[in-house]
This record gives C-alpha cells, structure tokens and sequence, in this order.
C-alpha cells in the first residue's frame, strides 16, 4: 500500500502521518456561504485557485456560481484550461519570451483569457506576442496600499490603460488591485478617480477587480467593483481567522500529526515539520494551533519535526502516539507541499484528489 | 516545450524563472571538502540525503567515501534503496502501525537499516514488528542541548539501550544526537558519560553518531564519537555562512528570478516567492540573498512574489525583465518545492534530475 492508496471510508485515525485532509462539509460551506455574498452583492466572483490547484474543487466552485477563474502562473493555468477552463485570469506581470509565447499558446486555447499589467515594459512585452485576430485581455494592476505590484496613482493608471488600448494586440478590459485587509475606503477611492479619468478619455472599463478573502465580507465596501477574487476562503486557516473572516469551525483542512517524542515534561515533539507546515507565520508567534491542545505552543519547526511547549497545559498532555490535528497558519503553501490532497466526512475518507497545478515552476 | 524540456547547454539566462539551479562545480567542491575533512578524522560521515533528495547525488557521495546515508523518513529511505543504497539510517521515532509495516518490509530489502529511538513507546513498537531472524539496527537518541527529540541524560540513555539490547528483535548499536551548532564540548560530555555506563554494564556500542553542517569542521572536537551526518553541505546555503561554515562562493544553489515589477523608485517586486524561496528565516531579518545586489533587501514575501527594498542601493538599480540570483537562507525546504532540478557549470546546463524523494508524505 502506498501512501496514495487510500481506499474510501478509510478512517481517518489509521492514515499515517503528517497528512493533511479536508472535511468536505466545510470545504461546501465555505464555498457556499461566500457565493451567496457575492450573489447578494451583484458581485461576480472569481475563485483564486492557487489555494488548492484541484481542478475538481474549481469546478465546483464554478457550479456555486463563480464567473471564472484567477491563476498566479502560466503553468497553473495550462492544468486548469486542460480540465476545460475557459475564463481564465493571471494576475502577474507575464514577462521573457518564453512566458510569452506560452501566454500566446494559451490564448489560442480558451474562449477569455485575461492578465495583468503594472509597467509599460510588461505592455510592450505583451503587444509584441499578441495580434489583433485574437488579442489578449489586460487589466491594469493598482496599488491601493498592499505594497506589493501596480500602479500607484490614479494618473499612472491611466497611462497604462491608454497605452494598451493604443496596441492592435491588446484589449484593455479593467482595473485591479490585490489591497491590503480592511482598507476598502481607499480601494474605492482609487478604483473612482481612475474610472472618473477612463471615463473622460471615453476608454471603457468593464472590469473592475478587487479581491483578497480577509476582509471579503467587506466586498460590497467597494461600489466600484465589478467583481472579487479571493483563494484561501475555500479551505480557510488560522490567519483567517485572527482576521475575523471565519470561525475555527470554519477551517476545512487540518494537518494530522503524531507525537513522536515527550523529551521531557513540558516538551512535545510531532512529525509536522516545515516540509508539512511551512514556515509561515502570517503574524503569528507559532506555527499553527493544535485543535486537540489549543493551549500548546509549536514553538519552531525543523523539517520533519515540530517541537511543542505544553507549559500552559494544567491538565492532560498529548503522549507519544497520540494522533493530533493542527490548524494550519496558512493553508495555501501546505496544499503546494503535498502531490495528493485526501478528503473525508464525519472522519472517513471521501476521495483522494491530485493537486494537479502544484510544483509548476512558472 | 515544458519547463522540464531543457536541453543540455542551455544557458541559465534563457531559462525561464522561478527557478533554482546548481554549480556543478561549487557541489564537486563541497562534496570533497567535507569528505577530505572526515577522512582526516578518521570519522565514518553519512550525509543526509534531505537536502537534495536526489539519488545520483547520494551516489557522488558514497563515490567520494561516505559510509551510508542518512533519511528522515521511511518514504525516503524506500526511493533510496530502489535506487541501491544498503546503508540506510532513519533518524526518527518510527511509530504506528503502517510505518513499521513498511519499515519491517524495508529491513528485508537492504542489508543495513537503522533507526533511532528516544522512548520506550518507540523501543516497543519497533520490537513488536522485528524478529531475531534479521534483527532491526537502533541507535537511542540523546539531547545533547539541540532541544528536539531524544533522551535527556546519560542515565536514560542506558535505560533505553538496555531495553534495546534485550529485545530478540533489535540490535543496540549505537548512540545518535542532534546538536545544537557550535556546542561540541557538551556533545563530548553527554555521549564519554553514556559510553562509560554501557561499558560497565558490558553493552557494546560500536555507533556514536554526531551531526550538523553549521559546526561540522569542529567534529574532530568530539572524539567519541565515530560518525557524522550533514546534509547541507553539499549545496550550502545563507544560513551556513552565516554560521561561519562557508563563503558565499560555496553556495551551490542559486534561485534564479525576474524583476516583474517596479512600483516605486525604492520598490522591486521578484517573481520568487513563499512558494520557490520558502519562509525559512532561520536567524535572518529577510529572506535570502540577491547576489547581484547584496544591499537589496528581500522585506517581504508573498507566494509568487518578493518585496524588495531598494532604498540602500545608491547606483543602479535592477530592471523590470532583469534576472537576479538568489541565494536562498534554506536550501533544504526549497529542494522540497521542486519536482526537478537543474544543473549547471559555467552558467550552461549540464542535467536536469528528478528530486526522487521529494512531496513524500512520511
């Protein structure tokens, strides 16, 4: 038996460890739940699949009644155009010949697919590979205080959005921005000014994107807005929930891991370590909440191991053995660490997914 | 062409990015430098297969002297013996049903497996699946000050070594530690201590197995000792010259990476992120090293993306399209990423090996 041969109804206190699995109710849940948002908002939604890069969980998120898809990388979303996809955006700046003519390949291949651009350079680079028979969509990326890419005034905007729809190759077909949590004043404030100048240049802008899942259900904080993409609401995670997104009950995967030593009476060892929880801190001071002992502290990973302070534990302390489940800071690097993704209900095995779109390169 | 399609003497420049590479010479040279050490010491070395996962690497590395190697999983250990290596130590508590099923039908395959223990739960278990027609070979686990697993005194030690010695089907053979770097002196103490415990009991203890890259040229500082293990080495990393082990002009692993973005005169924005550098930080402020422009610093990363801050760099700046080089705090977790790896001399590709053991669940 390998560890990929896992029959359904398994359950799930025999697998071994450290694997991390997904409870299907939750993962409907939370899928259903942030759908019904948007649908009440007038919102399209457009899943980030970078979260689980499982094309049968993005089929359902499009069944929900998600518009399409956003994918970080070219490869990513190759996988998901195989599986059919057809409304596809990349939200990165696509650049080097190689990436390009890919991008030219994929275009030919899906009825809408869309990416980002923050710099002339990215333009030229895009115009270069696209013809006016089947141009490629692009979208201006805005930096509305995240920090990260885009465009930081309303002017700059502007530029852009003129100079890709003065390409034969290119359609300008909106603005977005990956925004800072909580901060939906200034998104609007910007997304407004630079639709005032589109609209005064008479260049239309029919999309308008903005996103993030920590302050999803501030969405509708944003009247410019056309649509909202988000990745980790699908699994949530521990960073979710100390932004106030959802409840523990709400996290849909848990890494299960074993206590593999008790050193001494305060110390625990378990066999998850960064190679299973990656370092992500997302904040916090440790690398992930043991639902079973909400009051031990993962205090630092080495690759195969996590060391736990149980100091603060009066009661009952985990013994070698023992099975534990851990709620992940950040779920999205975890789904990037394993090639299969197991599933269950009420604790049995329900399916073993590929994580298809993991290990890509570009 | 797939990412994996690289033809050999392709070079570097032309390879699109995310993307980690080895100097084949810089890997060559580290492979050698370690062995000559221990050769001089007169210590057995056992390098950690972990860091690379790659079989032929394994295979320059038993080719340049080393006694066996060194897994930290079953999993591992299985691609390592299809692949034909017969020495194989597991350095983990193997517990649980599956695990010593597999570990039982892995002793049947090669001719010298062994694993550590640091508990009498674990001592039970491995007796419970072995049997005195081909016994399994235990080391017990001390804590010579790493604070993970293994016993905390000489005299628990002996406890657990007597315990192995009187099971039909383990073999006591050794003691093992995990150091913390730069403490040989307590590591000497812990394991001359135990040693004279077992021989006055008549118990035989022909292993002791130190290990570590960061202080691995102070080995000889442990004269009790018999063998070391290290698995960094053989790429290197920031980390390891941080700990003085090595220059940067020894970092075999280099992440290759584009400039995407330029947001601001002060802000660069790489396309390697969380999901190719890892969120290792491992003593640093930031997360890895731009060769290229070492006053760069990496503040931020998200999964696809690094933020670098520009603001101490008083000449040139890098470009949108530019390629950088990064070397990575941690190189182990970033082998763990990728499913291929590539190699190089001189800046053209020589090969491109499958990572065997990588995304291996335990």
């Amino acid at each position: 038996m390998t560890p990929f041969d896992i029959a359904i109804g398994t359950p799930l206190a025999s697998l071994s460890t450290p694997r991390p699995v997904i409870d299907e109710d939750r993962l409907a849940s939370n899928i259903a739940r942030v759908q019904t948002y948007m649908d009440a908002q007038g919102l399209a939604f457009r899943p980030h699949i970078k979260t689980h890069k499982i094309p049968a969980l993005a089929k359902a998120q499009i069944e929900a009644g998600a518009r399409g898809i956003n994918c970080q990388k070219i490869t990513e979303a190759e996988i998901f155009a195989d599986a059919g996809f057809q409304d596809i955006l990349i939200t990165f700046n696509i650049l080097g010949t190689e990436k390009l003519e890919r991008l030219a390949a994929l275009n030919e291949r899906i009825d809408d697919l869309k990416v980002v651009a923050d710099s002339l350079v990215t333009i030229e680079g895009l115009s270069s590979h696209f013809s006016g028979r089947k141009p490629l969509s692009v979208l201006v990326e805005c930096d509305t205080g995240g920090g990260r890419c885009g465009v930081q005034t309303p002017d700059e905007a502007l530029t852009l959005a003129e100079a890709i729809h003065g390409k034969s190759g290119l359609r300008f077909v909106g603005l977005l921005t990956y925004p800072k949590a909580h901060t939906e004043a200034a998104v609007e404030q910007f997304f407004a000014a630079t639709l005032t100048l589109l609209s005064e240049r008479g260049i239309p802008c029919p999309i308008v994107s903005n996103g993030g899942t920590p302050s999803l259900f501030s969405a509708h904080l944003v009247p410019s807005a056309t649509e909202h993409r988000a990745g980790t609401y699908i699994y949530n995670d521990r960073s979710m929930v100390g932004a106030g997104h959802c409840s523990l009950d709400d996290c849909a995967m848990h890494i299960l891991a074993t206590v593999v030593s008790r050193p001494t009476p305060d110390r625990a060892v378990l066999d998850a370590g960064s190679k299973a929880l990656t370092s992500d801190l997302l904040g916090f001071n440790d690398y992930g909440l043991i639902l079973d002992y909400p009051l031990a502290v993962i205090t630092s990973l080495s690759e195969e191991h996590a060391v736990v302070d149980l100091k603060q534990i009066a009661g009952k302390r985990p013994e070698i053995g023992e099975k534990i489940r851990i709620v992940p800071n950040h779920t999205c690097v975890v789904s990037n660490l394993f090639d299969r993704m197991v599933f269950h209900r009420n604790g049995l095995v329900t399916r073993v997914e590929e994580v298809a779109a993991r290990g890509l390169v570009w």
